[in-house]
């Protein structure tokens, strides 16, 4: 029976200390085999960011019935690579990533390290999530966003997901959310990203920090705006990033062998 | 007339001592004012990752008539996002990231640093463009990866490039290159990703490493299989990496709301 239960693949960018981690694994408990890689510390905005100067190490932290945990030195990129070519015996059926304490949505995708475990699980042909809550405190509620990711996880694992796509689950920090909308990443971009303090050294010492400002906020399609009136957003998104669109106008302007 | 230069903002992942942009910034020579404003050593594979935990500096490396170049101690994204934020005048009229020793063709533009910096340039609306060159030697030959990036540099100034698309242009190591292609990025993935030495405290350590399969070794718009006839491969990129077209199949399988 053991070999046929689905192999379900954890992490995030939080490390796993995280509540928000082991808020998921509590409410993917009954769906299969929970294997838990993740980084053993912070490591938010790590995009797909790889290690390649230094190695990298895991450790296994517990092993009880249908869950075993381990944490890895790595980013959450390095975490998926090293799980499944060096630690599972399996291709996984699945792979969620999160809960992240704080929102992906919009361009965020690009900058988040849950995005980029969801984004490293699809290239190895996993069905892949990433789930995050839009709340950075520590001591967050996930109930709202665990309900929406058991019931995202059963659908996935029932009937898979295109080759090439991901999916970017965002939940609001309310009670109770109000549904579940498929949206489109909404287009926007930070401003005022700096605040400045002197060094000790007497050198200007740069901190990010920042606004988010959508370029539309009348989109009743980008997720952003769903999520600012208390829905969850899925966004499906693709590893191919080619504007296949504006291939043949590309081409008519430069001088092209094909 | 100096107000009236183009502005044109150069970064990279491999550090502003690298070869690969210094052979760069020869080439935009003459184009415009050219400021640099660069990771300090290397930051390879650092995909769009930016740096929230602690502050980043930087200082002015030299000025010139028409270029000035800045060293930064952050990400190829932080480099970015402090240059527009907090040095630059006003908005630059072109980003060019690279030359990046080593290809970014396929999957690799979620990986790369060049392809971070091209990234973030485009959600500030600059158009931009990442290029890179099929070798990873300190001293490769750069003059046909610049004879690709300076005809590009002139036609995105006069043309521009669509909001939210940026370009990912890879050029074989060869000479002559046999032209330019306008490709779609390529479907594959790494295998035998990690080797393994025994740590001094005993533990196994992993280093990444790994083998690039093409998914498609037949498809002849794959920027993979034109770089190895010995083109130059140019992918217009999306920011959006939304799949629309699996929007309508995703909502009629879930309980949603919109």
């Amino acid at each position: 029976m053991m070999n046929k239960d689905r192999l379900i693949l954890i992490t995030n960018d939080d490390g796993i200390e995280a509540k928000g981690i082991n808020e998921l694994i509590k409410c993917l408990k009954g769906l299969g085999e929970l294997v838990v890689f993740a980084p053993d510390g912070p490591r938010s905005g790590m995009s797909s960011a790889i290690t390649s100067h230094l190695p990298i190490t895991y450790s296994l932290i517990g092993k009880e019935d249908k869950l075993t945990r381990y944490a890895c030195t790595g980013t959450p990129v390095d975490c998926v690579k090293l799980a499944i070519n060096e630690v599972l015996e399996r291709q996984p059926d699945l792979l969620v990533a999160g809960i992240n304490h704080g929102g992906n949505h919009a361009i965020s995708v690009h900058y988040s390290g849950t995005m980029g475990a969801a984004i490293e699980g699809c290239i190895f042909r996993v069905p892949s999530i990433g789930v995050s809550l839009m709340s950075h405190a520590p001591d967050a509620d996930f109930s709202e966003a665990c309900r929406f990711a058991r019931m995202l996880a059963e659908n996935v694992l029932k009937e898979g997901l295109p080759n090439g796509t991901y999916l970017n689950l965002n939940v609001p920090d309310v009670t109770p959310v109000k549904g579940l909308t498929v949206c489109r990443q909404a287009d926007g971009r930070w401003i005022n990203e700096f605040y400045t303090k002197k060094g000790t050294d007497g050198k200007t010492e740069f901190w990010l920090t920042g606004e988010f400002v959508d370029r539309d906020s009348q989109e009743p399609d980008f997720d952003i705006n769903r999520l600012n009136e208390g829905y969850a957003s899925l966004v499906p998104c693709l590893i191919d990033v080619t504007n296949h669109a504006f291939r043949d106008g590309l081409r008519g302007r430069l001088v092209v062998s094909g």
